[in-house]
């Protein structure tokens, strides 16, 4: 094991009628609000109203919106407003999108410039809003760790921060807040779960009580997927998956570890900055050629894996096994399926090298990346 | 899945030389420090003089003393010290007794009357010192979890208790710190964590993946028993039992859960009252003898726990291979391995309904008591 630690402020409020506790919790911050969202749903669905009448007695000014592949001028704008209206409070309701952006917010508040240098190390905030989440897609593990994705169209990138200041205060977590999610994009929210638990177990470090951990998030992904899928509104299964997802990246999983890998995300940011392809649809893409890539390199981890999740020995039927699951919900496993061919495969390999694209702790030179393009082509 | 609140703000720092850092975390307190501890071990092993030596810029008054059965007596006394001397931190080093103690003074330090009312919710603190603990001992997941666990000789009870106020603010575990642990002490250590876990598992609700997160604590301790005991010096194995116990009790396995059962630790505590017999030991009597009592009501929890845990079926094999771990590790799976004898069981039953031993979820009446204290007396 390696040396690290464990801290997590977030407050996570888990089940059924959680959103009843917004009001209690908001006014232990203040009074005034910058409500966050995304595009109409939360109207469509009744959540923003049931939201606005909680909140009745409270100042609230908004930001609508944020687009699912968020961008860092949607964070820009919502900073002003922020400041202007010098919020004591950042609400964010939505998945992924919504609140990485607000975590975004919250710093950029109180910084005059552009929020591309908070992402860029070019400035180090010191002070933040705090955040209360309502989590409406149970996907990115958002709601219970301190780091944001955002893009930036105008210089093609699209990538990961974070700070101790950005764990959101609060998480409001109630599943059926979740079960009008479509089936494509719960399919992808799974995905993307299956990506972090894998992300953690291909970081450096041995620890064993972390891989068993890792196991046990992915088998349960596995063993609710297509259930889900046939019966969307069910609330224990809805439930399940929330959680999971909660757990896939709130750092239990890199407990003992030097970190996750990212090295798969890396890829995946790229194709979605180059085509908006959802998050969780790159990933099912990516992890496959990512794990025949390495397939040598990390042999004995491939295998454990597939001992742990699968109960299958080999490397290649493991592969073919989280390929097959992502078949399954739906899932794209190659890029043929979103619709590109190999007259896309040169301004793919030139973004991710231009991007850099590579993971922590099992790099990739733009031999590899060109490799996995071309893995990525591959039917199963 | 049942609603639950995850919040835990105790930060773990977790690794080799973590005490390096006692200093730097204690700036952020205070400069007045209660420093409490138990009996000699600390000095004889050079921890005490290191810390003295890391603190050389504090102010510090000591409580030494506490009891490896902790008794309130040591608690009102030592919080007497620190309301006379106004500490502003109180930094605990040992095992679950002297951490557990800490937890009391903190907040009985604010209170002038006996800590014992708090134990008994006969008095509602409202603010606590903060706490520091440097563990010297893996086994009661006191570094983060809010729980303590005292007794009291005059009224014959050894009770639990805890508030939000009573999370250590900082936990420094340094699995070196436990490598003059006893043999003994080690296992009885490892049985206490798998009795957390089955407390957790046999809790009311149903949370499969927290089932699947408790199967992978057991295993783990199960894995690294033997190995650990003969060779306690070990750093890894250290550091993984270390880890394990942190986990088996700092709030994961109830997460989807009404909570766990305790009814088995109630049983314990009894025991540990009336013979001073270390807790784990207590604990691996009484868990098979609980099982076996309710094998028929939790025939079906008890059989996924057999399959989650050692790949079988059926629940009398399961309890027997408990029972089998527990006496690989050297610990008493029945009251005649203590030193009882069929003369005790008249005071071990009028103990236990005397203190009304029960669990939460499963509850024992006085017929159940005589039963289990009968099964604790058969040979496995």
């Amino acid at each position: 094991m390696e040396n690290f630690t464990i801290y997590n402020p977030s407050k996570v409020i888990f089940g059924e009628n959680s959103l009843a506790q917004i009001s209690n919790e908001a006014k232990k911050l203040g009074k005034k609000i910058l409500l966050v969202y995304g595009q109409s749903s939360i109207k469509k669905t009744g959540l923003y109203d049931r939201i606005i009448h909680s909140l009745e007695d409270f100042d609230i000014v908004e930001y609508s919106g944020i687009k699912p592949n968020p961008v860092i001028d949607d964070v820009n704008k919502a900073a002003d407003i922020a400041r202007q209206n010098q919020v004591e409070m950042i609400i964010a309701v939505g998945g992924g999108s919504v609140i990485d952006s607000a975590k975004l917010i919250s710093v950029a508040q109180h910084f005059e410039g552009d929020a591309w240098a908070i992402m860029k190390h070019e400035f180090q905030p010191t002070i933040a809003t705090p955040i209360i989440a309502v989590l409406t897609l149970a996907a990115t593990g958002t709601e219970m760790n301190p780091f944001a994705v955002v893009q930036n169209p105008q210089t093609q990138e699209k990538i990961g921060w974070g700070s101790p200041l950005t764990y959101p205060k609060v998480s409001i977590l109630d599943p059926n807040l979740t079960t009008t999610v479509p089936v494509d994009y719960t399919a992808f929210g799974l995905a993307d779960m299956v990506a972090h638990v894998l992300e953690a177990y291909f970081g450096d470090g041995d620890s064993p009580l972390s891989d068993s951990f890792a196991f046990s998030i992915i088998k349960e992904i596995i063993q609710i997927g297509d259930e889900l899928l046939e019966n969307p509104e069910d609330y224990q299964l809805r439930a399940r998956a929330m959680y999971a997802g909660t757990m896939a990246l709130n750092g239990l999983l890199t407990q003992g570890k030097k970190g996750g890998d990212w090295g798969v995300h890396a890829i995946g940011h790229t194709l979605s900055m180059l085509y908006d392809t959802p998050h969780g649809a790159t990933l099912t893409i990516a992890y496959p050629a990512w794990m025949k890539f390495h397939s040598e390199k990390l042999e004995h981890r491939i295998e454990k894996l597939g001992k742990g999740v699968f109960g299958v020995e080999d490397k290649q039927t493991t592969i073919h096994l989280f390929e097959e699951f992502f078949t399954q919900i739906g899932c794209p496993i190659n890029l043929e399926e979103i619709g590109l061919n190999q007259e896309n495969k040169s301004e793919i390999v030139e973004l991710l090298n231009k991007n850099h694209a590579s993971g922590v702790f099992h790099s990739l030179d733009e031999n590899a990346r060109e490799y996995i393009v071309n893995l990525m082509f591959l039917k199963a």
